[in-house]
């Protein structure tokens, strides 16, 4: 069964994405903000098939995203295969909900279609080694998904992004037969979500503690944090075992290395996956 | 005046982003994809005022993007000044359109809202230095910047991205009083088109030619290109003054450090800015 997201009040939306305290002044609004306003990220998927050529659409959507200077440098691999999901469940820590989802996807930062080109043409692509040109990729990629992401949820599907890809980009790498200047830089579960992970939408930090007018400040920032660690608390009382301020998760994720899952190595194995990053 | 994205049809939308020889098999379609698909950069901008609150709709849009373990680790800086559009488009080339749209969004990586939080409560944020912390950082605004889009097209206003913030982001954080462990990822012109700017939408690679089903791979791939490099060559007769296929295009810009504008020392700039890429 699906459900819409699309028809939301605007009060609603905000009240549930800010609290009562944080709510932001109400500007325009339709259909299409009241679906992204209602984003939750779900890792708990019926078996249920996607609509016919759902994935076609996905990457129609996708592909309509900028990319910098229409260089197109980012692919997708979409994996179906049950035995592979199996796979990649393990490298992200045992997340289930990538056996679950009826479609993985995985983005790739993608140099090697444009190195192809060159090596056709006898040009040497100059730019390909450098941090700037491995971070248009990793950016071209981000934006495709999120399109992806809006269209999905707009018909009535769910979405979870697996930053957890990154734990072993190399064995993903090989899962997928990646040829060198290829990183996945994230992956994407998509399906029909059990309803019972329908719940709450997560609250965000107010507005004024993210969107700065001309320049950068932080007047008030403690405060609106405070504001802020409150509300999660509530959430996570709500919705976790442990109820936590956002202070507490913050310092628990960024604190330690521990939370890192490997990623600590990431800069040498970009470099042995064809990004130097120069 | 608003024109409206939403009313376009399935078949037209997909013939204009891939061309008649490769449109893809037409999967479930409702107006938010309409509006998706019909993406445009502009750069060309009315001076027209945007509805009141238009920004808090962008951010609210933005926020409900999936952040890293809800890090939320991007902000954004928003400019209507004029003096200081004018020396932002100087560090993009010249590139007009900076000055004439009413807004302008800088999207930030931003890693100092947290590591305050860590000096409040005595904890060193000790995953900052490193490159996958950095990373986690640009797709988070990335993913914000595209929900905000997405909105933004969706109420008949326009944008393009501004990749050439990276130019000189020590001088745009100078601008924007941007404290250590913030970098500006990309900016974001909004506005309402001049209306001769609303032509054609570019099309894109041929979809087997970006996504792969369980492995990567490059069967047809020049093919596949040809057929683009074709499709490009008319579309860019009909829009600009030198006829150029995609592959010339791609070797135009990646073949040589000149298409850089400086972003080939982006390395050293992050390090002074507080990202190190360990």
């Amino acid at each position: 069964m699906e459900f819409s997201k699309a028809g939301i009040s605007q009060p609603d939306a905000l009240l549930r994405r800010y609290g009562k305290m944080d709510i932001p002044n109400t500007g325009p609004w339709n259909d299409v903000i009241s679906s992204i306003l209602s984003h939750q990220s779900v890792r708990s998927y019926k078996p249920d098939a996607l609509p016919d050529y759902t994935l076609e659409t996905l990457m129609a959507a996708a592909q309509s995203a900028a990319t910098s200077s229409n260089m197109q440098v980012w692919s997708l691999v979409s994996i179906k295969d049950s035995k592979k999901k199996i796979e990649l469940a393990k490298i992200a820590g045992n997340q289930k909900h990538i056996e679950e989802c009826p479609l993985f996807l995985v983005w790739l930062a993608d140099l090697s279609r444009n190195d192809r080109l060159g090596t056709d043409e006898g040009v040497e692509m100059v730019v390909s080694p450098y941090v700037e040109t491995f971070l248009v990729a990793a950016i071209d990629a981000a934006l495709a998904a999120q399109n992806a992401v809006v269209a999905a949820e707009s018909i009535g599907l769910s979405t979870v992004y697996i930053g957890a890809m990154r734990n072993n980009p190399k064995r993903v790498g090989e899962l997928l037969e990646l040829p060198p200047q290829v990183f996945p830089v994230f992956g994407l579960c998509v399906g029909y979500a059990k309803e019972d992970n329908l719940g709450e939408i997560k609250p965000r930090l107010p507005q004024p503690a993210v969107a700065f007018k001309e320049v950068y400040g932080i007047d008030n920032e403690r405060e609106l944090r405070a504001r802020y660690d409150n509300e999660m608390a509530e959430f996570s009382s709500r919705h976790e075992i442990a109820t936590d301020t956002w202070t507490k998760k913050v310092i628990n994720r960024m604190g330690s290395l521990t939370g890192m899952n490997g990623r600590e190595t990431l800069l040498g194995v970009l470099s042995s996956m064809g990004f130097p990053l120069r």
